[in-house]
């Protein structure tokens, strides 16, 4: 496997996105939003979830799995709440959607908070959240995905690696992004160990019969990732209960598939037994900073928590303590200059739809 | 140190405490309010948030430190959102009033959303969340603490213990409670590691250089806790992200005292060197399920859910998966019939307070 990079303009790699999903029918404007999805995550570093998917969302439209021109309803309302239905959309067309509906339920409400159903894989969470900055809003998002993680105590896969967003603005200083899967570690980085063939740390995974394992390939042959906490004595079941959480809000609230019944998101996933409800499900919400304070002022004292955070003492071999997002920015603000690094194996991916596609793949940078 | 413990009954400690409040000139209505969160607590099997505060509350109101006439006031008001001023009452009185305009405002707007300041310690952050299932609603609450965990690559304390909770209600099974502190471990567990001279995992704590210790005294000493997650590889920037938010929903966002500057809840706790708002602060939201679906169709999924997680294949050496809540539901059943156990530690310091105010103890059960 070459691990050898090739740089590409940000800019390039988004009319491709666009033209892939142009090439099924899709409007102009949910093309080049989806793409827009895919071309933040990998602005902000956060690689697999940017081209690294296309593929994926490419099979997936290719064999009818996604419907490219979803009717996206509100189907029950109440004032700073609704429930959404996706229509089966891609999730970066359907999420965007009810993030904005949420936000402007907020303008209207003070609060907006959209559940989810009938949807599918949104990209990365942290793109919804940062979308009510710029509105003044605090910015929520969260989503279930297909069953990875086992519960304290079991030995299955029962739950999604689930992540949570929220997002705070700052005055001078960029805004704190938290963006985080509740599982231990990102089921990616068990594939990375796989290829390597190098053992995980314990506290990631188990193996089929829910022991602790190092080998990938447990974990892989149906073993689970651990939730965050890894262990009963470590607080395993906070992050449990954390993941249980966003399985609720998104998918039971929402009337969509909960728990182990989320349907996969790639083809080489397993087919859950039963269905109970429609598609993957996610949750949104956005809350009107001057609701609470007036916007600067509020600004003005994250800016501080900012400052005194990043002045903690740090521990032996650190530079200093980071603000969550701190990694997404410093990337942000170089690829945005130097352009987007991908990794044979996704420029072949890419390079396989232009193939089947027509639509000319970009020179590198 | 004695380990025996005596039997109370629930209602007898719970008039004890009304009795103490009530010596500090509190109305009949807040003293009540406030010992029914402390015997929600001991019901719950939460020992340390129940009788074994009351003396810590006590100290507190005794040097005048806590305001047992709040003038609790909504100081910024937005449709679903507002900021309430505790005016230094117990958070046992300002946490339940806050939280009930949370619900007033979920029941006028769909959701309702409080930030407070100028408030001091609410007891058990589900007492909150519970009260909301009254009312066909989702009950969340949150609450910064004094300083005890270090963010990850930091070597002091910087975040309180900072708990959330939210409550999911079911039709015929008891509700989904979440409600953890987000650090790896309770401090109350390592002040128990130090009575008995044992050591603690590796993951709970760390010394006054930020290296990971096992040796209690090391934390007591100028260490910290760990944020759940416990160190880098193992997800403990995601703990200290979630601690971080709670910190910012509490207490950046209402005007309250953030991070390392929480004015600590008991007497031999320092004091912080500088104040940065007023008093720790709390988070309430409640939402409506009709806004999403039918209550009880949602009710009905709810108990899917647990069904469906409590016969998750269980690990080795355990009998089956629990639903977060589960302890404490088993442990209010026995404890209301057969009353709350307390340490002869416990017992003294209420001896204590029973010799200084006049107000008789009660015999036990």
């Amino acid at each position: 496997m070459s691990n050898a990079l090739t740089t590409y303009s940000s800019s390039d790699l988004r009319e491709f996105s666009t033209q892939v999903f142009l090439h099924f029918g899709i409007s102009r404007q949910d093309a080049e939003q989806a793409a827009d999805v895919l071309s933040l995550a990998d602005l902000r570093g956060i690689d697999s979830h940017g081209m690294a998917r296309l593929h994926t969302y490419f099979d997936m439209l290719t064999l009818g799995r996604i419907n490219p021109k979803p009717n996206i309803l509100i189907i029950r309302d109440k004032k700073s709440l609704c429930t959404v239905d996706g229509d089966n959309g891609l999730g970066l067309i359907v999420g965007p959607k009810a993030n904005e509906i949420a936000m402007d339920k907020a303008e209207a409400h003070g609060s907006g908070w959209v559940s989810v159903c009938n949807t599918n894989h949104f990209g990365i969470a942290s793109y919804y959240s940062l979308k009510a900055l710029e509105r003044d809003m605090i910015g929520w998002s969260m989503t279930n995905t297909t069953k990875l993680v086992a519960p304290i105590w079991g030995a299955e896969r029962m739950l999604g690696t689930n992540p949570i967003s929220i997002a705070f603005p700052g005055l001078n200083n960029p805004p704190i992004v938290i963006d985080f899967a509740t599982s231990a570690a990102a089921y990616g980085k068990i594939e990375i160990a796989l290829r390597k063939g190098a053992p995980v740390p314990k506290g990631w995974t188990i193996n089929h019969q829910g022991d602790m394992t190092t080998d990938p390939n447990d974990m892989i042959n149906g073993g689970a990732l651990l939730p965050l906490g890894s262990e009963r004595e470590l607080g395993g079941h906070k992050g449990y209960a954390l993941a249980a959480m966003v399985d609720i809000l998104t998918s039971v609230l929402s009337g969509a598939n909960w728990g182990p019944f989320a349907p996969p998101f790639a083809l080489r996933q397993e087919i859950p037994s039963r269905s109970v409800g429609k598609g993957i499900g996610h949750f949104f919400g956005a809350m009107q900073i001057d609701g609470f304070m007036e916007v600067d002022e509020f600004k003005k004292r994250i800016d501080e928590w900012i400052e005194v955070f990043r002045n903690t003492k740090p521990t032996k071999g650190q530079k200093a303590v980071l603000i969550p997002g701190d990694p997404e920015h410093a990337e942000e603000a170089i690829r945005r200059k130097s352009g987007i690094p991908l990794i044979q194996a996704v420029v072949d991916d890419l390079k396989d739809i232009s193939k089947q596609t027509g639509i000319p793949f970009p020179d590198q940078q």
